[in-house]
Formats: structure tokens, C-alpha cells, sequence
């Protein structure tokens, strides 16, 4: 994409975002812009990030046999004064009359609608076990705080599955657990992961993934070890029982939650499925990654005075070219490059602007990799590719192109 | 995909879908489950059918330049009472307190939001045309009807133009119409493009593209000469201007509008830009397409007594298989489309259902073509495809797999 076409509205931190070092580089990159108090809107490039990490989550939960569906995120009452959580949610929940006079509110999560989804189709044992996911918004009307870390509306990746046996959900559990672990691995994400509290949705087990992090809802002792992942909520421990560590404490980003629900849902609406000697309750389990505030939580760990460091799989552009002057082979280079690798993984900073301003705003941004088209080019026929996390490489145009279109 | 493993939640229509072709067909082939008045949840099918009929939208929108953006369906009130449509949309538009106290909806339609994001981000004449898009869901406190066709909750692509002048605008909104033109040419859909009032978005012009039906929220006159698209309004109109060919009556349904807006939102709203001679107002124009509404269109247009006729484009599946016994040459050879053609692309009916019901689902749920094992597969080496409009043809496995993997 050529940088003059590509729309980019940046601003300046304000009141609300200020001391949050992922609002004030998500704003000043122009990767969102604040649009009143805890709702953000997500420019071109905000928005190639979001759809980078769901693309991850997406293709790691169709590895394990999830299957995607999207339920409406406007709900009727009805379900949810069946499972009790009307009343518990009140207050957090968006709740309204329609024009037929009838209570709705904005789904804040999924149990109840997703078992009312499965009911009577879910009617034996081989039916099981079940796993359905889905991507997308969510509503909650909790206090704006920490920019893009508690936010009225935020987009999350909530799983629900559905099984015969307790055996039978510690399966799809740790298929789960094991899913997260590649993600965030992938996503470039660092965390632990926390054996937590389960009855904010009712379950019997629960563990959180939490990222480490200056600012945060969540607080947590984690073992630093590298690849550890041990975390906990229990303070008194001091060190880590898997490797002996220190453990460290931290103000941390809830990114994943995994829940053994059991028969918490099915009870109250009557999920159930046949067996030989009757009708049982389906054991369920919801298994849910945040996927909006993926982004503060990777800016927050990933971050230099000069700008966000994605890691490849996020990035919004795969490279930067960066021609130096308007020499004519420079130019031809800066296009060839553009059109090979592709507009979408290209950002080209073409035109006059000053070249410190081109180089700042690629660094801003966060784009991985800077190819600079300048003399060494000319004099060597070499590519000087600068990479965000400081490493600097030459390339052979051939070899070039194969490495990246 | 192994017709076992895929969730397919079936159900017979109710009372308040009865009567229409295109909602029994989708409840019946478990292509969406009804989750309430005006709810519908969509299956692992169905999200396929959208995902694919939003692709077709953002390949034609990114090619003329459009960048996609995601804009907060929760909205403050405030913008809209600048321009005057909090009030307007009074009753349609769901609106509630937050829990600090402040108006919020969820919008409708993102004029308002949209002039809010490119203010002071478009400031001269070089930063445009400049046009963004989102796709994702709208709410409307509509009254349901019709079952898919008008609902409380539903899925739109909406695009925005900014431009510096009328000429401009008109430029854009041409590129737009064409390319709404190769977007339902591709999506198979069957239109009319109407001139219509533009005054229910304050514009100075506007089209209509609605697709002829037996039921819909719409009338138009539109003429039935093959690639003519001309639909008019006037009642009085007999025959094509265009074509000469005699008009005909129809309840259509409104698949996309796109608007020339003017400075009907950058005057309340003040986004300018500047010139030599001062400041000017922004010339804005809007473009719609109804991403899940196109769902029911396409199934009132396309289907027959065994179900729904889906163009390749759309289908959830481009194939089915179906091996007609247990032979184990059949079932290798199953096994081998089903892996090298993909099962993203495959549903593999498995399995010792009867012949019979697997052909029926097939048809029902849409999928353009059945790979059918049996007899002429042992004795001639050959497979045979079934298409679902009723075509038929034979191939050598290895033609088979040029053709389809």
C-alpha cells in the first residue's frame, strides 16, 4: 500500500489514555481513534492487527475441530432469568425494551444462548463431544479505565463445548489449554498461566492466561523463568514449585479464561442428552481469548522509545521500502518490491516527505522489517533491510524476493 | 468435512416464518436456528455463507480503494443530536443510559461516526477521495418480518466517501455503482437498479439495487429482458426505456443504496477541509449493501422442491461426497477428495444414513455438486458429479483432481 493512499488518524493521548503507554502508542500510530468514553474505532491498520490475530485464534481452534457460528449478540431476557444471571448481571449488562415492550440486552457472553443453540439437537452421546466458537463483538457496561484495556465494547473469541462426561470435557479441556498455549506462543504474547477462581461463571475449575504487564485489572505472582508459565493468585507462595524461580509479582492483562462448567448451564435450561438408563445433563465448558485487548496487552510487552514492535504474525505490513531519493532504479526497486510482495504486505513510503519522518512513522507504527533503498543499493545492487528489533541483513535482489514475496 | 462431525441444527419452521420460501429453507437445512423475534443464530453452514458473501463484497471494495475500517456499534448520543438524527431516528434506533448517566445507541447507520473519524484528518484537497468501509452488525428496532429478510439484529457492508467536490463525488459514487454491479453479477443474484428518494438520508440523489421476489419489504417496475436492470418507482411507467421490453410489478427486496449525501452531514457536523480561498465543506456519499439480507435473497431467487440452489461463490461447500456402499476402493477414493480437495471444501457423507437422505440433505443444505462412488467408479474407473441444477458428468480421477484441488 502506498503511504499516501493509506489513512492514518493519528492523535495525540488524552486525559482519559494518559499514563497508558499501549493508548498512547495505539493513538499516536493512528491504529485507533478514541471515540468517546471507553469505545474506540479501528483505523485500516488497527484493523488489519485485529483481523492478524483472530486469523491465529481462528485457525487453532478449526485445528482441534471447533466450528464456527455467530449468534446474536442482541438477546431476549428470557434464557438468561432462566440461568439466574439476569440479576447478576444487572448493572454490567446493556439491558433495554424493545418497540414490543419486551426486555433485551447485549449478550456480555454466550453460555445460555449457546445451550439453548444445542438443545435437542445434541441427543446422544455420539452427538459428542461438540465444540462451537465465534469471533466477535461483545458489549459491557463496566467504567472506561486504561484506554484499550477495559472498553465498553471489545472483541472476543468465546468457545463453548459441549460433552457426555466429566471425562469427556477434561478432554476437549486440556485440547483447549494446549490450543491457548500455541496461540499465545504465536501471537508472540508473554503469560502465565493461573489456577483461578471458576464461580464468576459458576464452574467447578477455571485457569486464566495473564499477561505481565505496567498496567492491568488483574493482579498475580508469576514465575519469570523463561517458558515457565507459572502463575498465581495465592500471594503468600514465594517461590515457583515447577522450577524453583522467585516468583514475581505484577498489575496484569487478563488475555485467555478457561472454564470447567459442568452442569452449571444444562441444569437451569435443560440441556440434556440420552442414555440407556435415561436422560443425563450435557457437561459443558466455555473457553474464551480476548481478542481486541490482545492488542494493549502485545503494545504494552512489546514497545521502544521509538514506536510498537509487532511480531510478524500481527504486524499490519510485513515490510516498509524506504527509497532514499528519486534516483530512477531506486524508484523501479521501491515499485518492483511493492507489487511483488503485495500492496497488503507492503507499506511504501513514497513521495517527499522528509526521510527521518518516513523512518519514524514505520517505527511508530511497528512495521517489522525497513527495506532502504539508497546507495548501497546503487553501488552494490544490495538490499539493506533494517529490522524493527534492531538486526540489519543485505540482500541480493533474487534472494530478496524469494525470502519475502 | 466429515458429515458427522458437522454441526447442522435443523429445524421445521414456525409460526412466524411460515408463509416464506427463503426462511423455512434456511431453518430447514439448518442454515440459521430462530433465537428469538427478529434474532436468528447462524450455523456452521450458515457463517459460511455470510463469510463467503462478505468476501465477494471486500475483494470489490479493497479493489477500487476502499480501506476497511471497524467503527463501535455502541455510539454516545451526542453526534447524532448534532445532526439531528437522534431524534429522527427515535423509536427505530435501540438507545439506553449508561451506567455513568450518558445516552448511548447502537447505531443504525455510521454517517455521524464516520465524519467524526476523518474530521481534522482530511485537510486538504490532496487527502481524498478518500473512502472507508466496515462489514459487521447493525440493530434496528424494526418490527420482524419475513423471517431473514427484516430483523432486529442483521449484518451490512457500509462504505463512506469524503471528497472536495461535487464532481469528485460523482466519480466515486460511479465506481461504487460498478462495482455493486460486478458484486451481485458474482454473488448470482438477480436485480433491478431503481432511482429512488433519496431524502430518507438527507442526500441529493440516490439508487437502489433490489432484487425482484415474491416476498419483500419493497415494490418496484422493473423490467425482465436479461442484463437490462431497469427498475423504476413510477407506476405509471409501461414499458423499458431503455430495452422497450414491458414492465413488471414486484414485493422486492432491497439488497443495496447507495447515496450521494452532499454536505447533508459535514455542514451540522462541521468536517471541511481547507483551500486557497478558505475553508469548504466536505462532500460526502454513502453506500450500503445488506451482507445478511442477501442470504434470503439469494434463496427466494434460487431454489426448487429438494432446497436451496446456492452459485459456487456462495455455497458452504463446493462438493459433496457420497459413496453409495462400503467398498473399500470406494471409501479410498472418498477419503482422497476429501483430503486433497480440502475438507473446508468437502462434506463427506459418511456413514451408513441411506442413500436416499444423504443425496436429500445435500440438495437441501445447497451444495452445487455430489461426487457420487459406486458402480461406475469399480467398473469404469470413473467419477461421477452430480450438479445441482441437474447437469451430469464423468471424469477420470486424475481430470477430477486438476479440476477441483
Amino acid at each position: 500500500m502506498r503511504r499516501s493512499n493509506l489513512f492514518v488518524p493519528t492523535s495525540k493521548e488524552d486525559e482519559s489514555t494518559a499514563q497508558v503507554r499501549s493508548a498512547e502508542l495505539a493513538l499516536r500510530s493512528g491504529l485507533v481513534d478514541h471515540a468517546g468514553a471507553g469505545i474506540f474505532s479501528y483505523s485500516p491498520t488497527g484493523k488489519r492487527v485485529l483481523d492478524n490475530i483472530a486469523d491465529v485464534v481462528r485457525e487453532h481452534m478449526d485445528a482441534i475441530g471447533a466450528q464456527e457460528v455467530s449468534l446474536p449478540k442482541l438477546q431476549y431476557a428470557e434464557i438468561w432469568r432462566k440461568s439466574g444471571r439476569w440479576a447478576e448481571f444487572e448493572g454490567e449488562m446493556f439491558a433495554f425494551e424493545n418497540r414490543e415492550g419486551k426486555d433485551m440486552c447485549l449478550a456480555t457472553t454466550h453460555e445460555e444462548p449457546m445451550a439453548d443453540l444445542v438443545r435437542e439437537r445434541v441427543r446422544s452421546k455420539n452427538n459428542m463431544p461438540l465444540a462451537l466458537y465465534q469471533i466477535g463483538g461483545k458489549f459491557r457496561d463496566d467504567h472506561p479505565r486504561n484506554g484499550l484495556l477495559r472498553t465498553k465494547e471489545f472483541s472476543m473469541k468465546d468457545a463453548y463445548s459441549f460433552n457426555s462426561s466429566e471425562e469427556a470435557l477434561d478432554e476437549v479441556y486440556q485440547e483447549m489449554r494446549e490450543a491457548y498455549i500455541e496461540i499465545f506462543e504465536k501471537l508472540g504474547v508473554d503469560y502465565a498461566i493461573v489456577d483461578a477462581d471458576p464461580s464468576s461463571m459458576g464452574g467447578t475449575a477455571s485457569e486464566e492466561f495473564q499477561a505481565p504487564a505496567d498496567v492491568g485489572s488483574d493482579e498475580m505472582a508469576y514465575c519469570p523463568a523463561e517458558d515457565c508459565r507459572f502463575g498465581t493468585l495465592d500471594f503468600d507462595e514465594t517461590d515457583c514449585p515447577e522450577c524453583g524461580e522467585t516468583l514475581v509479582e505484577s498489575n496484569s492483562i487478563e488475555l485467555g479464561h478457561i472454564f470447567k462448567l459442568g452442569t452449571r448451564y444444562s441444569d437451569p435450561l435443560d440441556l440434556t442428552f440420552d442414555t440407556e438408563s435415561g436422560e443425563e445433563k450435557v457437561i459443558m465448558g466455555s473457553y474464551g481469548i480476548g481478542i481486541s485487548r490482545m492488542i494493549p496487552a502485545l503494545i504494552e510487552q512489546r514497545n521502544d522509545d521509538d514506536g510498537i514492535i509487532w511480531p510478524e504474525e500481527v504486524a499490519p505490513f510485513s515490510l516498509s521500502v524506504v527509497p532514499l531519493n528519486e534516483n530512477e532504479e531506486i524508484i523501479e526497486m521501491a515499485e518492483e518490491i511493492h507489487d511483488r510482495v503485495g500492496p497488503s504486505e507492503v507499506l511504501y513510503f513514497e513521495g517527499d516527505t522528509a526521510i527521518g519522518e518516513k523512518f519514524a512513522e514505520s517505527d511508530l507504527i511497528g512495521v517489522p522489517a525497513k527495506v532502504i533503498l539508497g546507495n548501497t543499493f546503487l553501488e552494490d545492487g544490495e538490499l539493506e533491510v533494517e529490522f524493527r528489533d534492531g538486526g540489519r541483513e543485505f540482500y541480493e535482489p533474487s534472494e530478496f524476493f524469494e525470502t519475502y514475496a
